[in-house]
């Protein structure tokens, strides 16, 4: 056989028959064991070095289009490649996000922006990133985080933990999912009832049987049938926001303790809190026994940095441990660092404190601008701690429609429908605050006011 | 009944109020249903305010530790306590970790920290770390970030897609658990034999069926049984390191488009290739119609920022998408504009073709202390890209006690035996370089060589 190859000049000369063989392979002008020309021949044809043809049919080789016999030379791969040629679908394009008008996005997961400490997170950034600090953390996070994270729960929510304890994770969702998993296939989790949909939905996507225990005045009830795991939010119910009693939570723990269950605490806002001393937490009732402590940064400092924790039992700490052996960290470790340092140092402890005076006042304003401007018949609750409050809608205004209305006249608030497992005939909407102004607040109530009055 | 207090003014009256009416319930010297002094005569009593009173009783109203009745006046509430007050035992200290005198770590997931572009990054980090990106991306990525990696994805790997085709993850265990989940509990999942233990282990963790799937010469070998998903590493094979030849390739896209299973392509460290051209991706031959395939910024730029991809077929984005409706980014939202921006700018290909010349030199050095350090019964396999090889050892050398022997003297070298699903008579270990001088290297070798020879 002889090939012809036209050089174009284009690309290195092994490279342009490399090219060329292929595609006489990919179009069937070249077929399976036939012999391909020696290299010395195919050099002497086309005026080339034989060491230019044997970097060519190298790369052939390596990619298997060809194959070599010893002392018979080079033959060109049988694969059936008819199929391959058939043409894929064109892509659909992404939908397009129609560009909306919302002027006040009453979201229950933002934060102020204003009053982040750039400046000093930035230099803890520089500070952190350099060489020593670029191989992976270990999966359970960095030891100096989990130290300081541990000493922040026992001094802010009573829970006293060792580093060891302590677990990073990058969210909510990813933490109770390795949690899930680690109770295994078989477990059956309730839920508050209505509850945190995007919890949910992690038992939803890992086929995990779930159940709904209602939730009273007094926080979650206790639940009457069995349960290995129970997801709660004791400190500002999601969404409803009320605070669970002592008794309820003496009775909860009651029964964790009888029926050998786990309690989850999901402590996502309990830092604040407006009237009052902080809410003592479940799992400094239990001396963490049978309560697995959730916390997160996505409300104390920024949810745009993924970084939330775990404290388990000591009783779980090894057997988790060991389930986790090939597990790799999820979150960036300079990260995790300058994390460390800025809770080591003290910041986080005054950003916290600085931050509640932020939302107090800006719950202020929103609960004053309600009150102005709503009657009687739109009823505030949940709003004790956190960082949202809930609207009960009077009978004449539907869920739908209230955030219809309020779309059309560019505000986004939230329903309450969807963190119902069954269907609710209650009317209400989540109302966050942390990331508007306090001008924005009142203007924002006002038009609400005007469109649902 | 009467309330003595003395006050201690080591914290606000109110609050000596509260925590010494709370210590007496809990020590059941106030006891159920019991009255407390109404806040006028307890505010006599004390010589102090109303109001002081009224903070105390309103505190311990919220946690529920009492309860009030209309014109009657403030009670203890009933609850359980007897239980709460069961010690917990000592947690046990952590493990620590023996300070070891490791001081040549061929660690295949180590990455050369010289060569990285610190001040680079800090600016880019300065310039995105501000108040207008601090809310959360978007669960599937920044768009931004997906349409730099489509772009990427075409010109180094000929993967034509689309941004909507790239979901963001935080490594590549945590975007294959997703999905798993997403082909559900029922699906089969394949893996190479042997193969990436840590992609075995999250489908442990999540109770997935498996089936190993041999290797051979040409990579992984067509499956026979019936399995929906396989996992493979075409580019460079884990950890043996070989390059899956054209005909397998074919044979196995035209095995998944018969049995309609999907295959992912795990491309980790196709980027490093230092013989001949690039090896084109499963999924550009088979125009991502059953290859999902797999990329990570781990062995490119730094396995510390955790961040990895993958680019779905065109018909599983809709229901991919409608799957992790509620889902959460699991990614740092700066970490994912500042990844972007890097590559927008040109600067991620720069750093390549730098890395490559880097990584090129190091192997060169492995390559040659090895074959000047260790005779012919060493040998070298996988050595074709990527950023480690491996050593086949001779019969009277077990790969445990190589490695044993090798600790002895302060070098990490790592078994191939755990890449094993079922037991192997194999004897290999693994050697990363990148984390490595070329003077370590050469060091390293020479000192592994004086204990294995």
């Amino acid at each position: 056989m002889e090939l012809s190859i036209l050089f174009t000049g284009k690309s290195p000369k092994y490279i342009e028959i490399y090219q060329e063989v292929k595609h006489l392979i990919l179009h069937k002008k070249l077929l399976a064991h036939e012999q391909l020309p020696s290299k010395r021949a195919l050099a002497q044809t086309l005026t080339i070095s034989v060491h230019t043809v044997k970097e060519a049919y190298d790369q052939l080789l390596t990619e298997g289009y060809i194959y070599s016999k010893e002392r018979a030379g080079y033959f060109i791969a049988p694969f059936e490649i008819d199929w391959l040629q058939q043409k894929q679908q064109p892509a659909s394009m992404p939908e397009v996000v129609t560009a909306n008008n919302i002027q006040f996005d009453f979201n229950n997961g933002h934060v102020d922006n204003e009053a982040f400490p750039y400046t000093t997170w930035y230099k803890l950034i520089k500070k952190h990133f350099m060489k020593d600090h670029l191989t992976i953390s270990p999966w359970q996070g960095e030891d100096t985080l989990r130290l300081e994270i541990a000493r922040y729960v026992e001094r802010s929510r009573g829970v006293t933990c060792e580093a060891s304890q302590v677990f990073i994770y990058s969210g909510t969702q990813s933490q109770f999912l390795a949690l899930c998993h680690f109770f295994g296939p078989k477990a059956c989790v309730g839920l508050e009832e209505p509850g945190f949909k995007r919890i949910r939905a992690v038992l939803q996507q890992c086929g995990l049987s779930t159940m709904a225990i209602p939730v009273d005045h007094a926080g979650v009830t206790i639940p009457q049938k069995n349960i290995h795991l129970l997801y709660t939010t004791p400190a500002h119910q999601f969404p409803l926001g009320m605070i669970m009693t002592m008794e309820r939570r003496a009775a909860l723990l009651h029964w964790a303790s009888l029926s050998q269950a786990y309690i989850i605490e999901d402590d996502y806002d309990a830092e604040f809190r407006y009237k009052g001393l902080p809410i003592p937490s479940l799992a400094k009732l239990d001396q963490l026994q049978h309560v697995i402590y959730f916390g997160t940064f996505s409300k104390t400092l920024l949810p745009s940095l993924r970084i939330s924790y775990m404290v388990l039992p000591t009783s779980l700490v090894a057997s988790f441990t060991a389930f986790y052996l090939e597990q790799k960290s999820v979150v960036s470790k300079v990260d995790q660092l300058v994390l460390a340092d800025f809770m080591a140092q003290g910041l986080f402890d005054k950003h916290l404190a600085k931050m509640r005076t932020i939302y107090r006042k800006k719950q202020q304003a929103l609960l004053t601008a309600i009150s102005v401007h709503f009657s009687a018949e739109f009823q505030v609750i949940g709003e004790k701690s956190g960082l949202h409050i809930v609207i009960k809608l009077p009978n004449r205004l539907s869920e739908a429609r209230a955030i219809q209305l309020a779309e059309e006249v560019g505000i986004h608030v939230y329903p309450c429908a969807t963190s119902y497992q069954h269907k609710t005939s209650e009317a209400m909407v989540i109302i966050g605050y942390g990331g508007l102004t306090l001008q924005q607040i009142n203007d924002g109530i006002a038009r609400l006011a005007s469109v649902w009055q």
